[in-house]
């Protein structure tokens, strides 16, 4: 790396925050996908006046930034494609304020999403997207990416809880965008704009959230099913009931197999398994919702139904949802998990063709996920090592997205574009929408220095 | 109006979908607020591909269009302040889709908000932003606007709800935005860069907005304060007491009394009067979110408090609420709603302040509003035909404005920004964001045909 550079970086953030070693290089070039490319060097920034001048400099030397979290991100939105400078904002860190009355948190984009569940649960309060990477993903990752998870088809995903922004942009200027009212319609919504941009628009420095009351009586079950139809017809028979579970959550047989064979959990072997959630604050208001779900199952030929009587039992439930990913990312070497969502009605033809493309390519695919909102987790098991094996996974990725846009579905419902679903883009968006998005990025990154090579952009 | 132009409108639409007419034309000068400018003509498009080509001859032939639905907005975003052609969308007004298992319905944006209401409730399903207006206005201005309302604070507003859009752009393509599924996270937030921009980005053929299972039980209460602070002690600490109420709105002294006035509802006159909803499945999920307002409502000297035991008590309960504005505007010769909204904390502070700027400008201002979000309706009462009351009423609405702004707050939750507000959008926003703004508009209207003159996007 030029010396003059590097000088000028060190300058801006301080010889302590900067580093140039190539075992920190090394960790830095990966995220949890499947991608992996070397920066030039990583900083950790600890002010928006250093980013400021960070990006003013970059913006001049014409030097990649990417900004990383936690490095959670599946879909490589935290890989520096083309090198230069990884901007490691972790150690800003700092909940800065958290005022309970105006249902709000501000923080910085470090903030790991656990640490502020724990400092809101004294007042009874939460922040709900509750994405499963959340003990250690960071709010601004969550930011960048727009993160969902379990509870989304209830209480919707981080974008339905950013009330504003600090940003700083590509020039060095510096934003606030929306406000720290409830409601504001003032002015376009530079908020979302920026929510699930994947950093390729400015850099998060300060994030307004609103949060809400925790709800506090919870009803669980889980129901197991010979035939995936009949699982299908619950699920659609669930959200037509209502109510809106506050989760609703599959495993395929893949997946419970898999589970089978690495935990003792001894789960029945069937084709989809159910595990749902209602919520309230009353034990008549979880009851009453979970008696029109037991209902359901009953009526669609279940070959098993349980409701969960103590705290014990409800974690025993959940043992076999939680382990999934971890179970099914040690079968192989490699894995990846997709995210393909589709309208409710379209589970059951999801389920089925991922079977097929799973016969069809002759690789392993274990499906698990939120059905509750039509989002389903196939996870691709393969060897890495196998260049055959990698080849079929690729394949199979490709006729996944097919089959999720084929029915009126979308490429990624909480993961994000990043570099693996770059290439499918333009199966789900139009030639205008496609333009729209490289028009923006274009306008307000004209040197495209923020995560480039991501999102299908440059196009 | 040059006639080649006219006629080349004309071969687009049809000559029963033009009007020249100038009785027509004055009806199109106006909309809900205190501004009016007659366009050169106005028409009634049917499909998207009209509205394509209508676009494409604005954006050659530089002839300003400004879109309206219903004409009920309050910030004079539907006036064609530069004249121009009017886009009177209220004929595309079918209802393309409902879908419960999806959660999803999918309308054209001259469907009226009630004929959607209408549409779901047999399916028990409603589209919660419940704006005040939606008997009469449409989802395509709902969309323009983000319209909110009394179920706010619970609920969200219209942008929660969209999915996804069919938008024609300036220049005449068209775009889809968004996706069917309840969730993605694919590509840049083009539907909520639309979602209220007030019809200056785009016009909005097509909406797909998912849709709630429609809470079954309602608990609802009123209580009266004599003391402004006591109620707005009240609202803060039923913020804090881990519910959320589906409505908590407040009424003002000077609301209550020119209610009484003018209707025979015999209101107590105290300072303030609060009127609080809470819902869900089961009366005992109701009543153990009431038991704890009502017990707020105790502790902090209410002068009576009142449990509806009846439909009819809760339709007694609603019906000085549900009058005030019809009352209010017919008190003086002309009045203006403003729509100012704070962090909850802030509330008795913006209510005093609404106070001193009554005194200061001796001009009359009753407020009411939705206390559970921070939103505050006060309206100024004056005689438009009295030039130095006009004045006073401005005078009274820059104070209102800054008053906001300095306790943290928005120029406007829900009703928007269009030429009311606009001269005073650099007092929220700060200059980066003013310039993000312009240049969002500048690059996708370059020649600033749609809806020009609104938001302070020119500046």
């Amino acid at each position: 790396m030029d010396e003059k550079l590097k000088q000028a970086i060190v300058d801006i953030v301080g010889e302590d925050h900067y580093t140039g070693n190539i075992i920190d290089l090394v960790s830095y070039a990966c995220d949890a996908s499947e991608h992996c490319n070397r920066p030039l060097c990583a900083v950790f920034t600890e002010t928006t006046e250093q980013i400021a001048e960070l990006m003013k400099l970059a913006n001049l030397e014409k030097v990649p930034i990417t900004p990383r979290g936690a490095g959670t991100g599946l879909s490589g939105m935290a890989v520096p494609i083309r090198g230069g400078i990884i901007l490691d904002l972790s150690r800003m860190n700092k909940i800065l304020k958290i005022s309970i009355e105006d249902r709000i948190a501000v923080v910085q984009p470090g903030v790991i999403y656990a640490t502020l569940e724990k400092a809101l649960a004294p007042y009874g309060f939460f922040f709900p997207p509750d994405p499963a990477s959340g003990k250690v993903s960071t709010l601004g990752g969550n930011v960048a990416t727009n993160a969902g998870g379990l509870k989304g088809a209830k209480y919707g995903t981080t974008r339905d809880y950013v009330l504003g922004l600090q940003v700083v942009l590509p020039d060095g200027r510096v934003m606030r965008t929306g406000s720290k009212a409830m409601k504001s319609v003032s002015g376009y919504d530079l908020t979302r704009l920026f929510v699930g941009s994947e950093g390729t628009l400015g850099i998060v420095t300060e994030i307004t959230l609103k949060i809400n009351p925790r709800p506090t009586a919870t009803s669980t079950a889980l129901a197991t099913f010979d035939n995936l139809e009949d699982a299908g017809l619950a699920i659609n028979q669930i959200m037509h009931s209502g109510i809106i579970p506050s989760a609703l959550e599959i495993l395929g047989r893949e997946t419970i197999s898999a589970i089978n064979q690495n935990t003792d959990l001894n789960l029945p072997e069937v084709d989809a398994m159910l595990l749902v959630e209602t919520d309230g604050y009353t034990e008549a208001e979880t009851s009453f919702q979970m008696e029109k779900v037991i209902g359901i199952f009953k009526a669609n030929h279940p070959q098993e139904v349980k409701e969960a009587k103590t705290e014990a039992e409800v974690k025993d439930l959940w043992a076999a949802r939680k382990s999934a990913y971890a179970v099914l990312s040690r079968i192989k070497t490699s894995s990846v998990l997709e995210d393909v969502t589709v309208p409710m009605t379209h589970i059951t033809e999801l389920l089925k063709g991922i079977q097929n493309i799973s016969l069809k390519h002759q690789i392993q695919i274990a499906t698990f996920g939120h059905a509750g909102d039509g989002n389903l987790h196939p996870q691709i098991l393969y060897d890495g090592y196998d260049p055959d094996q990698v080849e079929r996974m690729k394949k199979a990725s490709a006729d996944l997205f097919e089959l999720a846009i084929g029915l009126d579905g979308t490429l990624t419902g909480e993961h994000g574009i990043g570099l693996s679903k770059a290439p499918f883009m333009t199966l789900e968006h139009d030639p205008v929408a496609m333009d729209m998005m490289r028009t923006l990025k274009r306008t307000i990154d004209p040197n495209n220095i923020l995560n480039p090579g991501k999102m299908a952009l440059e196009g």
